[in-house]
């Protein structure tokens, strides 16, 4: 027998200012869309109707925002987190170009820091990860960082490097697509009336609506993104027979129930941090609340920036987060915090 | 906390001669027709083949029929049976164009009928709902009518209007399609050499196969028609812990079983009516038989007209319906009537 | 009620020569793809990337390999293995031409073997199958035998023909697409450095990672090559109330984790042989291990031949195949031999 499978990187193999090409391009089509429709109850009119991308300035419907970073996400899996221990945070996130049906991803990503942790058998790597269409053209850009298993405990740390990453970004810093354009905004096909303007900061919105999940949903789901980490496909990998869902699944669970108050969000356009606050497993009745954090200007004809705290949670009070102990309560599943673009 | 979220109308949001906007157009491609035959053993070869298409006379094959009816009804949810507490009829449903890969849908609805129950605190809505395509074009337009709770049971009772709703669909007001042409089909494709003129008025055929349902594929095509009531979707939402499946699930599962002794009934082209007799869960296994009703010509070359009964039961006598009471029996799920064109 | 439905044919059905047309051609598109890429974990760069499959010389990503095997597969199923008691195996298969997302794929067979069991209640019929697209041209070709009920134990047995069929298919046999050329290839993106020459005959690989199968993957997936068998669908079926999982599901998930291993072995072009060891339920975590049993040049730029047995298990021990009484050890759901095509 020999060893040509693909065990992961460890700790020790990564090195501040390496560049990682992830494998696998994939062409995406019509299928991802209806795939990830009928995987979410994602309704964002942009993302559904060619006609209604059209009526915003753009020529046709992009592939759903989360879509596409999921395709990028899940090529940097077997070189980033396949001895992971755990997904610590994101920053920094941008959505830069649309993704078209037709469109090749690949990705790659850069070591921006490294920290040994003081137990000497874990570390911490910051990579910056880029999703690039068949023309080189950077797609979506973020920053992720995990905990990754040294091979052995005994080898030298590296020097610790750890990167300043801005807790937001800043909103002249968001990129809105060529020809964005809400000055001819159909509220009525959008579903929701409300508008930027209506929206105030500190405002808290429940989305009401409940999924319960299914095992074989969200392994679709993770292996269309092609995710293959084993955690989330064999049950045989926990003792306690259970296959964890991918946090990108509880992302998209969630972002897709916040139509429901939020359908004229239209797009994601800045992930500013996010934590993966414990675990969802299938039989979970996932639920979502937001938060508005922040508005903004953009320079697009009729089309404001929203910053939003997205919550996911699996039953429990709504708007409730951490405990006196200032730890995610355990019903809290996920605490998202991201830009959005709405009609203004 | 702000209640921006979708509530629902109540019965005193409707009035006679309203016209309802549905959200969320949506643009189908290949990826929901490839979905559509994943979900059900859908093999009506029209809707299969692009080269079947054509041998009779369209330039391509359709979305399947009930595919453009899910994606029409699905849009109509959130205005029309939110609140519903019965799906109570179908009513003069017709497909009146193809609907391509690549069109993009939207729909509406018109208000028809109003009438309050006795009780005070629900009534009965009828609409007519249309579905178009991105050309304005009328591509599928039904009736249906629901119950739906009162927001206030004190509110007065609005002026009771009841439409006048034909039974059938006569044969000359339905539909077919341009360039529709059977004359030169090939029954060897097709699957069955059984043609119009082999089928008796008053014929029962046993469909024989049964599908066991599972919660994953009722909602992921649920959540394909973008038909988000969280009653499919939400295990708490009833006591019992079941997720009730959409309805339009048990018609597009019991039209593909009939795919076995009615594989030439190639297209549905009218809905007389149709009653969700028993709700169907998960864990169900779905099997279906048929009734011969009626024929008729249509104008179309080798194009022959044949009016079905379609009934989905979960097990017991095929061919039985209702008890002594004129109740339906507790294992049938569906009691539909619609016109199909076959060969002659 | 009429026998209008199709029960399958008998044992006394087949004749020696004759031709089975089968029905529901079926136009292939993105959507296909996408749902094959959520359904196994599916890797293989060539037919996930319309960019790596150019840098290879073809002019966009062809169907995945064993997704056009099933299209044409299920197509046999009502003529061919309705009443089979037994899949007995397969033996000189190939892919001919690549399939297009566009195509047109139908089926025929050719009886070219019977033989009556000393039963005299079953017999085994040999059927040659082709698929075939929409220019008439064979894409795949193979053969396969399983063993048929009679209708009328009574009835004659016929002239016993059993074909001459070779183990394996000679390497010269083997069709390499018209521009295949792998002199450019790019292993980073294709995700493991391991080239043809770095595998050695005999040489064995554990594929370590494992997928627990659930009731709505498999028949969704099966569904899809409207292939529509009920043993796959219906739960009343067998007395245990289990689901039988389509053979064509385990050869699916088994290759798609031989990337992990052998993530360079771009194409299967030859099916020499395979074996159903024993039935796969939902419930079971299918694993994988291969053998490399032979290696062969082709007169493609690049581009080796690489002969493969591909194991299939439920757990147990990996390289562990038959027991002393030389029947398969019941954790085997799956032997085949195949030939693949690799970068030299």
């Amino acid at each position: 027998m020999t060893a040509k499978t693909n065990a992961g990187r460890f700790f020790e193999d990564y090195r501040v200012g390496q560049i990682l090409t992830h494998a696998v391009p994939r062409t995406v089509s019509g299928g991802e869309r209806a795939l990830y429709h009928a995987l979410y109850p994602a309704r964002h009119a942009l993302c559904s109707s060619d006609e209604f991308a059209r009526s915003c300035g753009l020529p046709a419907a992009p592939v759903d925002d989360l879509a596409a970073f999921h395709v990028v996400f899940g090529k940097s899996v077997p070189d980033v987190s396949l001895n992971a221990v755990a997904n610590l945070g994101y920053a920094q996130g941008r959505w830069l170009k649309p993704v078209w049906p037709g469109d090749t991803l690949r990705s790659e990503s850069e070591v921006i820091g490294l920290k040994q942790n003081s137990n000497g058998r874990t570390g911490v790597v910051w990579v910056r990860t880029r999703g690039l269409n068949q023309r080189d053209e950077t797609v979506i850009d973020y920053v992720r960082w995990v905990m990754v298993r040294k091979r052995d405990a005994d080898a030298p740390a590296p020097e610790t490097v750890v990167p300043q990453l801005d807790a937001t970004i800043a909103a002249p810093d968001l990129v809105t697509f060529d020809g964005l354009d809400f000055s001819s905004y159909d509220f009525a096909l959008a579903g929701e009336p409300h508008r930027w303007s209506d929206y105030e900061i500190g405002e808290t919105i429940d989305h009401v609506d409940g999924v319960t999940i299914e095992e074989a949903e969200h392994m679709m789901a993770t292996r269309l993104w092609q995710n293959t980490a084993k955690v989330h496909f064999d049950a045989t990998n926990r003792e306690d027979g259970k296959r964890l869902i991918y946090g990108g699944h509880v992302i998209s669970m969630a972002r897709a129930l916040s139509f429901n108050g939020l359908a004229n969000a239209q797009m994601m356009v800045g992930l500013n941090g996010g934590a993966h606050a414990n675990p969802c497993f299938a039989g979970d009745t996932v639920r979502a609340w937001s938060e508005v954090l922040d508005k903004a200007d953009t320079g697009a004809p009729g089309v404001g920036a929203i910053r939003l705290r997205l919550v996911a949670t699996r039953g429990g009070e709504p708007f409730t987060l951490k405990g006196d102990d200032g730890k995610y309560l355990p019903h809290v599943l996920l605490d998202l915090d991201y830009w959005a673009l709405m009609p203004t």
